[in-house]
């Protein structure tokens, strides 16, 4: 059964569960998923009202991308625990003989390879959501102001954790050079993105408050 | 429907909907209930294990609890957009009369304290499952560093989420002493609770890096 054909109730409790997976990589999918879902609503709530009528056309360009992202979320939410449990099959691989050793190694390389790639998709789109998160602070309904605070939250959370699931698969990976070039690409990524959480955050708390 | 009946595609779906709930009210009932979850899952894959015998104990104590917090966060999904849903039920009565208003009036104080106590109560459950996360780092199974991390990143989201809640709703409410109350005592689980996670987070980081 797809994660994401779980109920919301059945897959809190396979997370709190014994199996290793699904576990913060697919929980970090759906912190982007619900992340790029609020920003899309509060666009939504934005789109029509005579009040916001100047920020009409970035609400709309803006919703349809944030669904655009939501989407792919919701597809990584499944797609992260088949990486990881790719891993989990190179355990059950012979290792014998040398060639068996060997064979085991280079999937195993693979395997942590293609769970390196699933995090860093998902910093990238929640960096990019996170832009867009940005835009609508002040430009948007502000009834739904704790909404989009919630939006970059979850997508700082969705980044962070992210980070956490490259860092892991990469630490002491044979390849040195895939290794670097996640490392740095993540880092570049992570010193855009939370700088414009944090920022969000802080301007939309003072708003709630005033 | 309750909310935690949808599939994870359905919540994602309705959370990016044009219908103001579920919003980030639910969204950060969730972030609790998965990073309680991931915290359980950490303890599940610690006992039991040679290697990390002597948390054993730890583990045990730590995974009914966490669990327990799992439960209660799940609740909240739903009864926090009920409490905001009272809110919306208000704006249907009638305000013809003095008395209309007045009652009108009484009313809405009434939903916005019902939508204040319930983030507030996010708010306590995600502290005490912090003091959980931040018992475990170093003490439970290194190979689910990354899932402790991503647990400590989802309740910081779900406890500053809560917050943004409290905070819009006690925004000039009337009851000038309950909005007190509860800003003083939403910012005392902030001061405690924000430093634990930046804390549980920042020693996971490095975990993963070494």
């Amino acid at each position: 059964m797809k994660l994401v054909e779980m109920t919301v109730s059945q897959f809190a409790d396979v997370m709190a569960s014994d199996a290793p997976a699904p576990g913060g990589g697919s929980a970090s999918a759906l912190n982007g998923a619900i992340g790029a879902g609020l920003a899309a609503m509060v666009c939504a709530l934005t789109v029509g009202k005579k009040k916001y009528v100047e920020f009409e056309g970035l609400a709309k360009e803006t919703e349809e991308k944030a669904l655009a992202l939501k989407d792919k979320f919701v597809t990584i939410i499944d797609t992260d625990t088949e990486a990881f449990n790719a891993v989990s099959a190179v355990f059950t691989m012979p290792k014998d003989t040398d060639e068996e050793k060997a064979a085991r190694k280079a999937a195993m390389l693979e395997a942590l390879k293609g769970c390196t790639v699933s995090p860093y998709q998902m910093m990238e789109l929640a960096a990019e959501a996170l832009e867009l998160v940005s835009a609508l602070v002040g430009k948007s309904n502000a009834t739904a102001a704790s909404d989009l605070g919630c939006a970059a939250l979850n997508l700082k959370s969705a980044i962070q954790g992210a980070w956490l699931n490259v860092c892991i698969n990469i630490n002491g990976m044979a390849d040195q050079a895939f290794a670097d070039e996640y490392r740095a690409k993540g880092q570049a990524l992570l010193d855009k993105a939370l700088p414009m959480a944090d920022a969000a955050y802080a301007a939309i708390l003072e708003q709630c408050n005033s």
